[in-house]
């Protein structure tokens, strides 16, 4: 691609224009301000989105939107510099911003949340709602690192919940200056007391029967006074690199393969 | 509980006055109207959640609302009796239901989601939001077989998606008289072509990494034209007794556990 | 009809289809759950509408949906059990059920309010507005005791507002298994100091000069203690068959005439 | 009263103030700007609702909120001139006046609607919200022409629906130069074969069993091609007087009630 | 024009046809009902509107909608008699009465705000929106005494901010009645020490930097007490005309351009 | 300060929790992704505001939120790239930033928008509003070069309007690689016939009288088909280096007021 950037926001109009000759392809990179812990800058899963989107980007010669840096995070809420959005006013910026690109041309989305989880409520009401009743043309794809990681998952060596290792490795990989490594939390919240034996505590994790507490910023300052739920005390910019190399490798097959997807029901 | 029903609807205000005297947990079944391929009925998902629900109240003591027959349910509608509610709706529906019963003293909710995955970002958009920015006082919690029933879901012989063996077997053990145990379907659709190498094929199973594809109406009534995803045959009615009743047994574990719970931040 | 149920959710996808090929009415019974004083269950309401649907629906061989068992019932909200949506909410479950089934076929929708007159408001508009700016082609009906079955209104003995004789009647008749008949009330409510000389007192009733003053639920406890406001003590299973019979009769035929109807200007 | 006017928008701040000392009761105008077919001008509901406003004020001493114009008229918008809100917006702009008259001290609100039934649907469920949600010390009463003047209706010589023969009078009695008395039409649309013969065809009738079809602005243009649905040849400024008289009366009787009044559960 | 009024609510729908016959522009006067300080009605901001409409369309012979008395004045709720829509509520208003208008034909809307500023928030945003995104082929245009009257605005001989001297003038030239000209304020609030060396003091007032800091009723009410923020002394009868006839004529000769006006890409 | 970074996604919450104790003011930049003519690239608005904000809180010692790269652009949605958020969409991530923030203890906002003039309706709603109803207690700050860079404006040479030559010089001051020089237009579109005589030219020019004509991005595409209104053949880096400096001396000096200023009322 011979455009001067992986960025939608570095370009003018006609570049894009020229883009959309032979592409329709675009990543979103969402994220959150929000705290994690005290080694962990406020915007850490808005640069995880980021630094996946970008990277995937130019491996696979597609645009990037400029990043959404604020997601729906009530639960930091009580941490100073956590700014969360309603989710349905994150609904909104997600479909907004589908149909404004729809107009002349993009037909394939791909949102990266960066922000594990919390997002998926919103992106998925925005995402399924546009698709089913306003713009059954446009494909939009939704990806997080909890489910594009899986496979790498079994790296880590502690469980991995908010603040956890392979997200705090992600941010030491690829923003060094931006971690607080001397102030790695050592111990976990015990979750169970807090949340119920059915918990989920390993958010990578999988075949344990769970139910679902939900709990607000009020409570989780009680029961995760440092913000952090998680052991981070082994991450590692090593971890980080192969985390972050996988989701990316995983992210520019998709990409490949999404160029010649013409949809659940292809050419029929 | 000397009550003389389990459901809401079957008793009077002073009743429920009675109750609340020495209990504030109450259920709430939310389902869907939905069509569930040649053999199942529309009513599926909320027969599910009305039988978990009701089974487990009786074992626990404890009250359920009247159901909700209605869910999120859009990429079902080109199939004729599929009734869906705009994501937006079901979350006001589910407001609106706790609002009403914090008012005098219920203090938790269980809802029980019969209609496995959809309905999720309206439940969690709705719980999480009450819970933090509403009523705090108030717990909420969430159950829904995808994560109740991890620990059974190995006794199915087939890939689970919609209208799957466990849900089919689940059907002919509590509504015998309404499934069409005829018309089962044998095959499967192949998602990988549909959906990317990345699809997540059986809604039971982990581990593979995986990106989501939305999917509209038009376009599953193509790729789906039975409107069942699943091969059913491997269906039974003894699975799905043992299938509901490890799911109740669950849940009247969780409820009982719940009975003594002050919050994730207990007494602190 | 060979239909195996009147009743949707009772039926697949292919059944309904079916149905579709020769006939396009539908009924939606919409009831509240709402306190109905020391003898009526909290689900009187959505047992009225359900029971005229569903018998109304066996004589003219047509559909019914699921029934909706939440309506608006602020005023009740002081008295435990009672669930009220929003205004708003109900008018978006109705807007919503209507356009899933309209997508299909459906043109001709009965909607049965149970809950006599409060629905009224959040009903009426979402049939004016679907009707108006959404699917024209969509003919839409309401359906309400209160005008319903004016004619027969007359057998009662006393002055009927909530929880009053007629709907007491009816329960007793469709589910005498729900009637707690040894506590029904036997001392109306005067409502002229409550609401001024220019109150509404029978719900049946006319000619009067009226003008509705809003009351809330603290009030509606402080002036109606038991929840009722009528004397129900003349209320009978003989006059709760009458009462029925007599609103499926005309809504039968009512749907009889409406199989060849054709819309407000025919086939002009 | 010394007041200069009994309308607000005359009145200066400190001047409102005033008479807050002494009195909380304000009455609100509404009205709609809808065809009222070939003799009657768009604003005849807005008339309506202004002459009794005022007459009431002046009689009983108390003020009245500029008027509101615009209505619910959806079913009018096919003729030209016709300017209808949503439900929804008639609702806010009424919620809004009440919360910034509230605020200062006002207490009873008197609404009065001109447009006789259609606005009903959004003016009730503004009340009714605000009184339980939102504002439960202010008191609200609404009033309709249909349910004050029933004791009057039968001086009418004819069926009276859309355009009829009283709010024809009424507009001829305090408006004359806005009526075109030549072109009073002589016939009535016969509305049975068009709603079905259980439509509600005196709007001032009662005792008759009802079912309400809906029907749109389109259809009405069709089935009603004047704009009239009523023969209001009958229509006198004699017969305007004494509608008009009475309502006013009946309005100064309640105004003077609401005065001593204390809500619904007064002193206790 | 041989129409009887220039006013909507005075015609009939088929003198409205008529008139769309040959020309299809219509203005809508907006004002606001809130306090204009201890000499100035709470109507002020709608008569300016009201008054600029109506003269302009004879001149100009154009129809007039009937009058939106209430504005966007959250600022001025401490005052008694103030009545402020929330801004979204303003927005639907226009945007339904534009709706309305456009179904059968008119194409021209020139909004008349009377409500000097604070309604173009509500104003542009209805505008902006409903040309772009629902009816691009109606022609919207905003007219505002700020704007309006730039050229005439040298006559003042004091700054003027709310409930200043030009609009005292105004209402005084055109409602003498209306003004309590004994109370005109003699001094003005000095806005640097309330809202920065930042603030535009002077609403018609150009060249100079400045940043908008908002304020609140409880605020205002606090540093305006009398509720005028200007001195009005040097208001007059004469200044009043020039500053009215000098707005009208600018109108006038803005309509007259309107009448051939195609469009921003005119017959391209 | 001894904070590592003015951003606050930099920080961790303790840091920004450690800020609170001696500070509470924040600025939040908001910009667009909208054409910007064929040599500014899509994203300059956004960063105007960025350059401006990290500037200004550098040399006052403020932290400054994540930059929203969104903004309301309807009528430059026909040119590729370009994404628009819904009006109302803008006024709720506004409103929820300020909830998040206010939450924990900031009290001062200085909204910095670098989309000249057209975000100013969202912005002003949702600073208006918030402060009136919600957060009375928080000081909100509205800066728009439009306004703060009135007395630097006269440096310019031409015509400023969309992609003029003081933005343009500003982005290549700042950004030089982003602009494509070369590519500068050298001619203005002439709006008269576009928007009429009244139109309003200069957006940093005065006095003339003007009306506002709305126009959609369909109609841009057709006046001004390369995206850019404005000739900017004029613009250098000495010229934005001088407009910026000024803009961001202008907001230091205004952010050092804004710390000991204690809200329109003071101390009072």
């Amino acid at each position: 691609m011979p455009l001067p950037s992986v960025w939608l926001q570095e370009l003018t109009w006609e570049e894009v224009s020229d883009y959309l000759k032979t592409e329709t392809i675009i990543l979103f990179p969402v994220g959150s301000t929000e705290q994690h812990g005290p080694a962990g800058p406020l915007g850490l899963d808005s640069y995880a989105a980021i630094s996946i989107a970008e990277d995937a980007a130019k491996q696979a010669d597609v645009l990037v939107t400029p990043p959404m840096w604020f997601g729906d995070s009530p639960h930091h809420l009580d941490f100073p510099g956590t700014i969360s959005l309603r989710t349905e006013t994150l609904v909104a910026v997600t479909r907004d911003l589908i149909h404004s690109l729809a107009r002349n041309g993009f037909r394939k989305f791909v949102i990266i949340n960066g922000h594990k989880g919390t997002n998926l409520a919103a992106l998925t009401t925005a995402c399924r709602n546009v698709h089913q009743y306003e713009l059954p043309e446009v494909l939009l794809a939704l990806v997080d690192p909890l489910f594009l990681a899986k496979g790498i998952a079994g790296i880590k060596e502690s469980v991995e919940h908010h603040a956890g290792e392979l997200e705090i490795s992600h941010l030491w990989y690829k923003y060094p200056h931006l971690l607080r490594s001397g102030k790695l939390p050592q111990t976990a919240v015990d979750l169970e007391p807090v949340l119920s034996p059915f918990v989920h505590k390993d958010l990578f994790g999988g075949g344990k029967d769970s139910i679902e507490i939900f709990w607000n910023s009020k409570e989780q300052r009680g029961f995760a006074p440092t913000g952090s739920f998680s052991d981070s005390s082994k991450a590692s910019v090593e971890k980080g690199r192969r985390y972050h190399d996988y989701m990316v490798n995983n992210l520019v097959n998709f990409i490949r393969w999404l160029r010649t997807y013409q949809g659940p029901v292809g050419g029929r």
